[in-house]
């Protein structure tokens, strides 16, 4: 029997080939095509205006408006029952926000009462803009620092307190473009590139300094450092025994206790969260009425001091544009936005998730963009989701963003009538709220586990807590962002390369016929390998310019041990499993050409299994398609096994190299 | 017939399941080895001491020595023949060198002498430690450019040279840390995120300003910008006419043109290679006869001056390591020497492809470090793999890096006998000779074919010479690598998730059995797919912290979109195909859980098809292998949907609802 020519075997094969790679259609798609739908594919992953095209046009833009405000979405149906449930939250979570506030404004180096503030205007924004049912907006520990550590390089606040409140507000305006932009430009994206490990790191690093901070409040020091590594301050606190003050001491360390043990009673028994919620609230007027009673401030207690009454002024004219500022409000208010992004969006996706929603991760930016956008123009500073509201608002019962509405209304009241008694709410008492509220967020169990399950993730964890703690925050995240990525990338350099064999499995009771796959040989050592023929996957990453190179040495490689391994034969067909590729860009399209040269100068012939639309398409278009040609191109690796195995007997028949 | 429980399920499998998912092993391998293993794979993908724990160690430490030392390697069997092949390349070379180290070295902004210093010490370094052996070493035009305009942002060469030539040579210094250290963790991964299309347009933009720069010696004027864009180049020219000289001019053309015209005849003829490497030399000599004769300097045609005669003087005290411009030089240094990385590299490796060598990028970045560290010492500024010289070098016939010994041989002669005599060199033959090497440069050929193949790499190529153009050679290559990563994490950040549906293919003749593969719906319209059960595949990246969030809407998306689709009948089984997932770390395998948590709410089973070995470890780990049941996962997607039906069966005639 004579050799068979490339011709006739295609010819044969067609015979017997029910379906052959699909090539043609794809290369006929356009690229403007291509790119609308990888475009889509990337931007819009949930697809909102699906089926859209069909309604009445007013239908169609209730529909649009309802998808960008989803208050009217919610609101449409809103019955006086879960408003009930809505204003107990809401009372609740207020309670919380008065201390919170001014603990939190104390931190960030501004004046108490933008802290409540800051607890009036961007809830309700929040209200009317925000896809979460459950989150509480407010400010947090961890931008509170951020913001006051990178403004406090510029300007201190002890020198020139108007400035520096100017700076803040003006973070708080780019924090808001910017966040806004993300979600508008359907960038959420970027949040995902911080990771969980990463951002578990930050935030238990985040903790560990700012209960350093408190430090300051718990010894009744007046001055402090603005280094936040545990070095500088431990050497600081030290330095300053003279500044230590007993009698705050005793009065936070009171305080501390009592907030841990309701903390402790709300873990035990989950239904009496509101302990817990009101505990600051009574830690503050304990706090206050004792302070005022024994004229603390006389007496080693350092307290708050005035508080004006009123709503939110307008700051719009505070706003600083000056090129000498701008620079660092913007620095400040871009950290500290992607980070409040990143934690706002990750708490209000903890608790969706208990509820089983889906919370909508652009939606979100937007809502906290306009956030901050518009508080920046009522004396607020940066807010976003916090994780301590969040969790008595989902406690308490909250059935929609109301309750936001609610605490922003108790806020106002506040600020009209009752702010001006906190005026002597000791520091001591700040101090401790905010300590007993950072002890859960050194997370040391999910840290433990992350080093059971996977080191690597450990490892990020804890570079980011350690760099917070012993350096800045900034080079904490900095450090935890970039082996993120990196990591990430090394997926992108170094793809998976894999000799397959068949694996036979029966296929279950019921099927009539037997089945198989191709599997890694080096997991199932039992997996049949054809002499002559090397089946290699390619999986894990596009074939790209980083991997290119890589992958041109790897394969040759392979096919390198597979001769040795084969010694008796000629290995003389190579089947590259090319179906986890999901695309190819041109240097990687000039390795394969490379490759198919190498194999073809060592008499071996290249086939390819099962090249996905994309991948197809570039082929074509390279010419590389007709260089391998189309009969060796399979869809399966058993049909590409077999087509190499008829070549080899006609060819061993006729006593010719095979085409 | 009752239904099957999921005992009896897996029982009766057992009985025809002649193989299963393997998870054992894999979830036995210690943290120690699987890391190994990976760290081993990403940076020695080409294990160069496979096999050497069986060896003697007199000839395991030879067999190391000539790994790092490739000269022991061809010097063992070098022959005379090979000799005089490589004498007639070198001295080529050598040719060629002369002009254009003077050339560069004006680049540069420094004295022309030490362009000839250049030539000679790197060569010598060069031809013992590097794997290649048709690289040609010296200057080369874009790096000379880059460091200048980096140095030059801190100190001006005309206001102080002297500091100047110092900053220059500890940026050599510094490209020689950065890739000796580079080269030695075995990081040439980082040279390959340096993509084939950024590195064009970065090359083709660069050729475009140094053509731009020549224009002062075209023109015959004494002072320019020290900018490089072309908007403030053109504009300094046209306001600054009255320094043009005609006789530059005129002279400067018909250099040009005969350059240009020897190019052609070796592009046509490659034997007559020796006209147009000689050629540059020949416009130098001509060029000094006739300024000698003319005495050029008085008469508008500027000329090169001085050039001490003598080798390199050591240059170890010069190098300045103060605070103060220790940065200047670092960053000059370590920018210019990843691009001399990247373009040597290329270079040695586009060369290497036409004899079908090999050439080893980490010994390549080892080699590159060691003749730009040695060559700060000893008066040189930085060197590389030059395209020009190679070429030559190639065509010449060279048959090892002996012939870089011979040109630096032969620029050692120049040094200590001829250097003077190139002292009445005109500029403007200088200025030819760098305008007719960069032409070939701008590869508009190659940058058409990307705007065909490929729209998204063509853009990275546009984006990297648009900035260089009209910006700074730093903003160029920033905006091009940037472009590069962020395409490349994209492709993590979304990996192709697609519905798979079974496409039957005959195997060729020659095979008793029919065969079949699962292949993406949108690509075969014609696949099959069973009611109730949907096949998914996730695939083209690792399952991670940067996509978790992504995949979980997505795959609630198509499940979504699946249970419209098939209206009639319940959708009941979900098959996940991750066989061509590579990794999944801990955010990966929680979206997993809630996949399978949302899932078994909606009453579906998920199944999980051909988990690779790094993937099925962490399942194990994680405890998700045992929520989801080891006998839902599954070898094949042939072999699950028969598992399905099968109890799909089983449950309706029971009319149970399936487990």
């Amino acid at each position: 029997m004579a050799a068979v020519t490339p011709d006739e075997h295609e010819r044969q094969q067609d015979g017997h080939c029910r379906a052959r790679v699909n090539l043609r259609p794809a290369a006929a798609r356009p690229f403007g095509a291509a790119a609308r739908a990888a475009l889509k594919d990337t931007l819009f992953p949930d697809d909102p205006f699906r089926g859209l095209g069909g309604m009445p046009p007013a239908r169609r833009a209730w529909r649009v408006a309802r998808y960008f405000v989803p208050a009217l979405d919610w609101g449409a149906g809103y019955s006086a029952a879960s408003f009930w449930y809505d204003l107990l939250a809401g009372v609740t979570i207020a309670s919380l926000s008065i201390p919170q506030g001014i603990s939190y404004a104390t931190l960030a180096g501004i004046p108490p009462v933008i802290g409540l503030y800051s607890c009036f205007v961007p809830p309700l924004v929040y209200a009317v803009m925000g896809s979460s049912r459950n989150l509480g907006v407010g400010p947090v520990a961890t931008s509170s620092l951020l913001v006051a550590s990178i403004v406090g390089g510029k300007v201190r606040a002890s020198d020139d307190q108007r400035l520096y409140t100017q700076l803040v507000f003006t973070s708080a305006f780019f924090t808001g473009v910017l966040q806004a932009a993300l979600g508008l430009l359907r960038l959420g994206i970027l949040v995902d590139f911080m990771s969980r490990p990463a951002i578990t790191g930050f935030m238990g690093g985040t903790a560990i300094v700012i209960m350093l901070q408190q430090l300051k409040g718990f010894l009744g020091m007046t001055h402090f450092t603005t280094k936040t590594d545990i070095v500088s301050v431990l050497r600081y606190i030290f330095h300053n025994t003279h500044q230590w003050q007993w009698q705050s001491t005793v009065l936070g360390v009171c305080f501390l206790i009592f907030l841990v043990f309701t903390e402790q009673v709300r873990r035990r028994r989950p239904k009496l969260f509101w302990v817990s919620a009101m505990s600051p609230l009574l830690v503050v007027v304990v706090g206050c009425v004792f302070s005022f009673l024994i004229k603390g401030h006389k007496h080693g207690i350092p307290i708050v001091g005035t508080l004006k009454r009123g709503i939110n002024p307008s700051s719009i004219s505070q706003l600083k544009f000056q090129p000498e500022y701008v620079g660092v409000a913007m620095k400040a208010g871009f950290v500290s936005g992607m980070l409040a992004l990143a934690e706002g969006v990750a708490v209000g996706r903890s608790f969706a998730a208990m509820k089983k929603e889906r919370i909508d991760g652009n939606k979100e930016m937007v809502a906290f963009g306009l956030m901050n956008l518009i508080g920046s123009f009522t004396s607020c500073y940066i807010t976003t989701g916090a994780f301590s509201k969040t969790a008595v608002n989902y406690h308490a019962g909250c059935r929609t963003a109301m309750s936001n509405a609610v605490m922003s209304v108790c806020m106002a009241l506040v600020l009209v009538a009752l702010a001006p008694l906190f005026r002597h709410t000791p520091l001591v008492a700040l101090a401790a709220i905010i300590t007993s509220s950072m002890l859960g967020l050194v997370k040391h169990r999910e840290i433990r586990r992350l080093y059971e399950v996977d080191k690597a993730d450990f490892a990020v964890c804890a570079a980011a807590l350690l760099g917070v703690v012993f350096s800045t925050m900034i080079t904490g995240l900095g450090v935890a962002v970039a082996i993120s990525v990196l990591r990430a990338l090394l997926h992108v350099a170094r793809p998976s390369t894999s000799k397959l064999g068949r694996v036979s499995c029966g296929s279950g009771a019921g099927a009539a016929d037997d089945d198989h796959a191709f599997c890694d040989v080096a997991q199932y050592p039992g997996a049949a390998t054809a002499p002559s023929i090397l089946v290699l996957q390619v999986a894990g990453s596009p074939v790209c310019f980083a991997n290119a190179e890589y992958l041109r040495e790897r394969i040759a490689r392979w096919v390198e041990d597979e001769e040795k391994a084969v010694a008796g034969e000629d290995l003389l067909y190579v089947v590259l499993d090319i179906g986890g590729v999901t695309a190819i860009d041109s240097p990687g399209i000039e390795m394969l050409r490379e490759v198919h040269g190498e194999l073809e100068r060592k008499g071996m012939k290249m086939a390819v299994t099962n090249p996905r639309m994309a991948v197809a398409e570039k082929l074509v278009l390279s010419g590389l398609a007709e260089l391998v040609g189309e009969s060796w191109m399979f869809l399966s690796n058993g049909d590409a096994l077999a087509a190499c195995r008829y070549t080899l007997q006609g060819s061993k028949h006729g006593g010719v190299p095979p085409v």
